[in-house]
């Protein structure tokens, strides 16, 4: 007897490697939208999950973003537990009106949101160990493409990662073409993500951009077609070099965070340089960083750690950007009595004393939040 | 009056700060194509440089790649000279015609080599302490983007250094229009450099890619559609960003390999391990390092000192990529007995006695170059 197709082994290998982290006897459940890859990583995961103790069921999330989205749902659902999974649960989610478009990531964020939370209320409801998503190497290097645009440095080109907490992504080395040959293979009929506009302008119906169906119709092919055909492996190799990298520098910037941190707590109470203003208490509600810590410390580390303090303060996520972490680094490398730097939040920063203090404003400062 | 054009402004601003890492009086050239971007340069160093005590000069490469080259060469050094440049040379360069197409790089990276080779000669002869390059930010995205075609990691993407030696690059924060409208302002003719063909199939005439062209003309067009207008500074953002890091991290590794090797040193000519073949003498000609020591350090430093390592063995720079490093890794982390990974150059990784050891292979030997 012939064995499986190679991509329905490649899948199914891909699926026994994410599960060998988990303890056998676990539940996990796939996330299936219907699409090629998810219903391949349904059918890869019905197979492998019972053989090796684990039981798997399955989650289709229906977005109601499109017409059909609820027979498109019925049909997924169906065709998990012909498959076996089990259990096999739709749930509905509202993608908030409000927030479509308004938000920083648009309508394709928005979308992703909630289809996270609803996966993640499925999965406690489940008492699952992991959900199984099914983003392919193609997916991947998409998401190197969008991280490219907010030109933030390594973490938003590291990608997705291949495991973080509940999410497993064991695809991440496939491509959606052998997503596509799985579902052939097993006989699954799986439907084109309705939200992949496969041609432009690339906009919502309220005008906002679809831009990773843009990245991955126009960008891709364009960049495919200038670099030839090894770009969407490449950028999947980027994105793990990058995770590397960024595992460790995150963690030696934590360090110094602490060491900033701990001797602007032994420096307190000291005299106020000549280049200082007054001293002034610390803000409970704030951090308080030691300048002279800082800057005798690689610019990679100093800029991951001022960037890591004001999130502790209180900055926006979203919101903070390399220009908020430049002016920051500023009032460390090149003091010269400049004032408050104001950060969405709002937070401020301010050096004093050989300190370097990030806090909400206090709303009665001529420093606060009206000042930009 | 008026000031200068805004961009005059920041074309001289951007020179003048290049130029104050330089001894007054020294002499700088500044290579120019005859393209807007280096004439824009010519003209803000011939204003700058005197003004403030440097001796500016300009040399003309002219690669004989195009009809019409011998007079456009001749028309960019009679406008070097009518802004008062002195010494301007033109150099003639021929691209190896042997090697056009066939290198890694293809016929760009042919062009590129003799041109860098043309420069630093002429910069030897001048006596010059510099030579400036006209490359743009736009220049910049576009190395970017053809970094992630290798898939290397941080330091493929971080773009061409503001400085490396006797090469600067005073305007990778300047648009290329920015250079167009500083020609224009100050009655420069500059022409659009030919070997930047705007339509495909961006193939030379040997058949061999112009990826730099396609990722001009195709890619980035596409990017900047999917992603939006600031697409080229992000890109420009992310090579700044991961040159800070590949410095750190290129810090971190060295220190690294150089313990491994230390440690490799100390425990020479010990007892073998049970799990190692037979002790045999360390090759004067190749690298030895201590698997314990590699075996503890994170994967981001450690594969990059094995980088290093390969390197300083004889590995051939061009040919040593990320699969050949996996395999170095995997002797370190996931070692069951396997046998000596062969590396372009060649040279052999081999496991022994808790040593790794990276030397070209005897050629007696059975793992020689006839292994792959």
């Amino acid at each position: 007897m012939a064995g499986p197709h190679p991509d329905v082994a490649a899948a199914r290998r891909a699926v026994r490697e994410t599960l060998a982290d988990l303890p056998p006897g676990a539940r996990v459940l796939v996330a299936c939208s219907g699409g090629a890859d998810s219903l391949a990583l349904a059918a890869a995961t019905a197979f492998v999950a019972p053989r090796a103790g684990w039981q798997a069921g399955a989650v289709v999330v229906d977005h109601r973003l499109q017409d059909g989205s609820v027979e498109v749902a019925r049909v997924a659902a169906a065709q998990c537990r012909d498959l076996g999974l089990d259990p096999v649960v739709v749930r509905e989610v509202d993608v908030d009106g409000g927030a479509r478009g308004t938000g920083a990531g648009g309508p394709e964020a928005a979308a992703r949101t909630a289809r996270y939370a609803a996966l993640a209320d499925a999965a406690a409801q489940a008492g699952a160990a992991a959900v199984l998503l099914g983003h392919t190497l193609d997916d991947q290097a998409e998401t190197v493409l969008l991280g490219l645009a907010r030109g933030s440095g390594a973490r938003s080109l590291a990608g997705m990662p291949p495991v973080r907490g509940l999410w497993h992504r064991p695809f991440l080395g496939l491509r959606r073409t052998q997503t596509e040959q799985v579902c052939r293979a097993v006989g699954l009929d799986f439907i084109r993500d309705p939200t992949n506009a496969a041609s432009g302008p690339w906009r919502a119906a309220d005008g906002s951009p679809l831009r990773r169906a843009a990245v991955r119709e126009r960008a891709l092919p364009a960049l495919t077609e200038a670099l030839g055909p090894g770009v969407v492996e490449a950028l999947g190799r980027t994105a793990a070099h990058l995770a590397r990298d960024t595992d460790l520098l995150d963690a030696l910037a934590q360090d110094l965070l602490d060491r900033a941190v701990a001797a602007a707590g032994e420096g307190a109470g000291g005299a106020a340089g000549p280049d200082d203003d007054a001293p002034h208490p610390t803000d409970d509600s704030g951090v308080t960083l030691d300048v002279a810590v800082l800057a005798d410390a690689h610019p990679a580390l100093r800029t991951r750690a001022l960037h890591a303090a004001a999130l502790r303060a209180g900055a926006t996520p979203g919101a903070l950007a390399a220009v908020h972490v430049e002016a920051l680094d500023a009032l460390v490398t090149r003091y010269h009595g400049q004032g408050a730097v104001p950060l969405p939040g709002p937070v401020l920063g301010r050096r004093r004393c050989g300190r370097l203090t990030l806090a909400p404003p206090d709303p009665g400062s001529p420093a606060g939040p009206a000042r930009t």
